[in-house]
């Protein structure tokens, strides 16, 4: 994929150098080690996996967050290795890196975010990403080429670049926003802020060049997480690396400290659109499903409906024959946890009625319902009768191929 | 398989009669409707799924129970329709079931338990189960040819019939356990008593020849059913129509009123072997996996750490491929929401050490961990440094023939 189909030199934020190279982790010895450095240093907020099992780069992140008072430099992302399940001997291989790359672009230890995304259980080879650092910041370009290198550098079993941007009129002057993120299988997140305890295999930059204090920012963030990141699920498999960190320059010239609408929607659908890239991406996807749970008796109780409904291996393998058995839909909400009535429950695939009063609806119609199906992308209604809760949650289908991935194994 | 393969004369429980028929509800048109017979009343207990979407023949069976005070004296278990998600009007057609199976065994409805499984959201056709009825009551026996029929006959994807038994010496008298079940998908059970708020694919119908009281069958059976049926899972789907009924004739003379612990252990290994086969003969299903949890905060949190593990695709695909990627095994556990000490965490394969202190054990040996998951069935041993929290549970591995079997579809 050319850079230009990615983005435009006018969507990309000011104030960013990016670049990637090949460090010798990735066994198919594609680039591998992507970096973006700020030019004068960033205000930057993240959030990372709920799973209490924490890779070493976000111990590091989020302790290098602290100290720094959420001001970073750079971002330095290797893939092809989670550094997770690694102990203290992780920890000091991530900040070894992150010690290289300071005097490497000229700031301090703690103004470098790390994240790393591959293998559990390995030792990161952090001397080849230490050696790789002159050749990165040979490379280092504030242009789409290098913004295109970060997004393909970091994939993992992704098939594409993941890129999302939008932009913002704050008085005179365009503030932009651009994201990019991988994930493909273990997909299932439960992002916190980095102020809580926390766990990724998702990764996600975003990059502004608005002005924004930290404090601000992570309110930002974690209003435009909650209904996209934390609203999808591949296998809902809550990785221990997921991390997403979010950067502003400031170079835009305008600022958005108080709670600015147009710049919150248009982070929230920069983060809605990656969101639903990782799940049209997911491993061995066929359909791409965009749940709408409604009447539910809180928020929280749709958004457990949507999961179980997500991760339910029967509902799953029934998307990818495209097979209406609604039944399995059903059954998923019912073991939820969610409070539901049964008896009020309804189910629509798009407009076609498939459940209502909890039974088959009148105009059920087999063939139509089966031919939607069919569709790569489509939504389900489920309506469960307990209040005025709701949630739209997108997920995708479970194939022979995702099992085929993630099962093929060589010694 | 021939029926003296599944039991013996001598185990089998005395005071009850058993057939099957052909009634025409599946589409294979194998036998499909089961019914047992006590020759005087006997005494009975159930347990329920949780699930909070009901099927109609356990509103009726709960209501049975109630009103008859725990005393039965048939069971009549049809497979193919599962009679859930059909409103009023599938309630209806279990009763009329119910009614006329009392007319034909001489007997009130509401000592009639019933019981469905097979495709959600069908209407029932009551009327061929009707009609089946004088052919069943024909061809009732107690002998094993009886109760291998009735073990046949509530298979849907089952690949065999799945049995179990047990005897216990109380006094002069050898009291007798047989269990028979079904179940291969939509198996992740919660079972509660019926007393408590309920949801059936896996079915277990355990007979008796002892005298028990209702209320102590009750605890026998629910002590029983939450170390064996609650702590198996192949998908993680919590049926709307689990059922776990036990049924106690008296016929052998002995009683076992009081807290017979040489009983309750007969009755949990009956229990447990029921549902090792029945995850053992899943859908698709090439590995049978003993995880053993240990070191928990308590044993609810093991319980939690084994069903984060044993309902993880990536975790299942691995196993699928004799893929030894412990790190999969770590996520799922710190995803669980149990408390971990990821720094203490271990995991063993058999005898070999894989993880130790949350990392790569120093022996690993990776070659051997593969040879190990190579075999059908193996242990899992993971302990996570929190407590003296312990569980035993049985799972398997996630393969492209449970997608295809699940996902096939055909107008």
């Amino acid at each position: 994929m050319s850079a230009a189909t990615l983005i435009s030199p006018e969507a990309l934020p000011r104030g960013f150098r990016f670049a990637a190279v090949k460090a010798g982790i990735k066994p198919s010895g594609k680039p591998d080690f992507a970096v973006a450095v700020a030019e004068k240093t960033a205000s930057a907020a993240a959030m990372f996996t709920a799973n209490r099992v924490q890779a070493a780069p976000i111990v590091v992140g989020r302790r290098h967050l602290e100290r720094s008072a959420g001001l970073m430099r750079v971002v330095a992302v290797n893939a092809g290795n989670a550094n997770c399940a690694t102990g203290e001997a992780g920890v000091k291989a991530a900040e070894q890196v992150c010690a290289a790359a300071a005097k490497t672009f000229d700031c301090e230890g703690h103004e470098v975010f790390p994240s790393s995304t591959g293998i559990i259980g390995v030792p990161l080879p952090a001397e080849k990403l230490v050696a790789a650092l002159p050749g990165i910041k040979k490379a280092l370009a504030a242009n789409v080429d290098g913004f295109a290198a970060f997004a393909e550098a970091i994939l993992t079993t992704d098939t594409r670049a993941k890129v999302a941007h939008g932009t913002v009129q704050a008085g005179e002057n365009t503030v932009r926003i651009a994201g990019v993120c991988k994930g493909a299988g273990m997909i299932g997140p439960q992002m916190v802020p980095a102020s809580a305890p926390l766990h990724a295999t998702m990764l996600v930059y975003l990059f502004t060049d608005a002005a924004i204090h930290p404090v601000a920012m992570e309110r930002y963030l974690r209003a435009a997480v909650e209904v996209s990141f934390n609203r999808i699920s591949i296998d809902g498999d809550t990785s221990t690396n997921d991390t997403v960190l979010m950067m502003a320059s400031g170079a835009s010239g305008a600022d958005v400290w108080a709670e600015d609408a147009a710049f919150a929607e248009a982070l929230t659908r920069v983060c809605t659109s990656l969101a639903k890239q990782i799940v049209s991406d997911g491993e061995g996807v066929t359909h791409l499903v965009e749940l709408q749970v409604e009447g539910a008796a809180s928020d929280a109780d749709a958004v457990k409906i949507a999961k179980a409904i997500a991760n339910s291996p029967l509902v799953k393998t029934a998307w990818a024959g495209a097979d209406p058995n609604w039944g399995r839909l059903m059954a998923a909400a019912g073991y939820s946890g969610a409070e539901i009535d049964p008896e009020e429950l309804a189910i629509w695939f798009g407009t076609l009625p498939i459940c209502a009063k909890g039974g088959r609806a009148a105009q059920y119609d087999e063939k139509a319902a089966h031919a939607y199906l069919e569709q790569r992308e489509y939504a389900i209604r489920i309506v469960v009768g307990a209040g005025a809760g709701r949630c739209t949650f997108w997920t995708c289908d479970l194939t022979a191929e995702y099992v085929h991935i993630n099962a093929d194994y060589s010694t």
